[in-house]
């Protein structure tokens, strides 16, 4: 990549995760200048990047989508051929991320608030689509792979649920969830 | 009870039904003032009820911790004396609350505030060992009890990563889980 390309690249990025954090915290109204300062970058210089604050509230949940799809692929384990290896993943991915519940929260506050702004539904629904289509092929039958994925996404609720999540049920669960992934224990019959 | 009595719980539940709301809006730092303008009363009024910030915070944990409980003793069947009687009502009260996305982000929004606050975790943890429990008695391999119980909160965040929950989708999981409630499609072997 050319030098100033990266710079774009680099301050595009620093913006993001700027926004990231003070949606977490501020929801979906907090004002540019707020996330401008936080990112250590002038109004003007944010504005280059995103015209508008509802073109970075869409661009930063399009990245939530891009990353959470980007770690999966990473966690996809390449010596793997068998039924469910995306399954499996997915699965990995998730409890990857779930050692830190101060970052789950903050994830959850943040999901939440870019899940009411206008547009961000839509980005949602086409990954959803996307990630049911890349299911498809997947080998598992639809109802497993439904159980193991909301079971998945269930177990980062245990931070706000739970008063914390708990290092050995996090274990268990996700070594459930990939036993499930191998066929065991074949709860559709 | 007593109209005294009456008049005094309330006002205790007006209280935390509006600090329910705006802590879900404006977080765990929000101001007696503003939760006491939001419920109509006076900020003697409310301290009259709850002595502090911290204090209200916390009745407010415990409070969603019994508002859930109570929901999922009034969706135990009295005609279901099966294994699993009691995962069947947790299931169904979770998904009766499913309808709304709104409702969902506020109470995830909500939560996630809530969990910050010194104190609540220790109310959540109680409340999760006092859940362990009763399902230790209620018939079901521990194992299916969890990847239900998780897969059940797991499909409330469908309004935040696929830009709102689909009628038909929810239907199928509902019915999925209910089903592995009964025991069918034995997924521990």
């Amino acid at each position: 990549m050319p030098p100033r390309e990266r710079d774009t690249a680099r301050t595009r990025r620093t913006v993001l995760d700027a926004a990231a954090r003070t949606v977490a915290k501020q929801g979906a109204g907090v004002s540019l200048d707020v996330i401008a300062r936080e990112a250590g970058v002038s109004k003007s210089g944010l504005l280059h990047h995103f015209r508008s604050r509802d073109q970075l509230l869409l661009a930063l949940a399009q990245d939530q989508v891009d990353t959470f799809a980007a770690e999966v692929r990473a966690a996809v384990d390449p010596a793997d051929h068998a039924a469910g290896r995306l399954v499996r993943a997915y699965v990995k991915a998730i409890f990857d991320s779930l050692g830190d519940d101060t970052a789950i929260s903050e994830h959850l506050l943040l999901s939440a608030a870019l899940s009411t702004v206008p547009g961000v539904a839509e980005i949602l629904q086409r990954d959803a689509r996307q990630w049911e289509a890349a299911f498809t092929s997947d080998g598992l039958h639809p109802d497993r792979v439904l159980i193991i994925t909301k079971a998945a996404d269930g177990a980062s609720l245990a931070t706000l649920y739970e008063g914390g999540s708990n290092p050995a049920a996090l274990e268990r669960t996700r070594e459930l969830l990939l036993s499930m992934t191998r066929g065991e224990g074949s709860f559709t019959g």
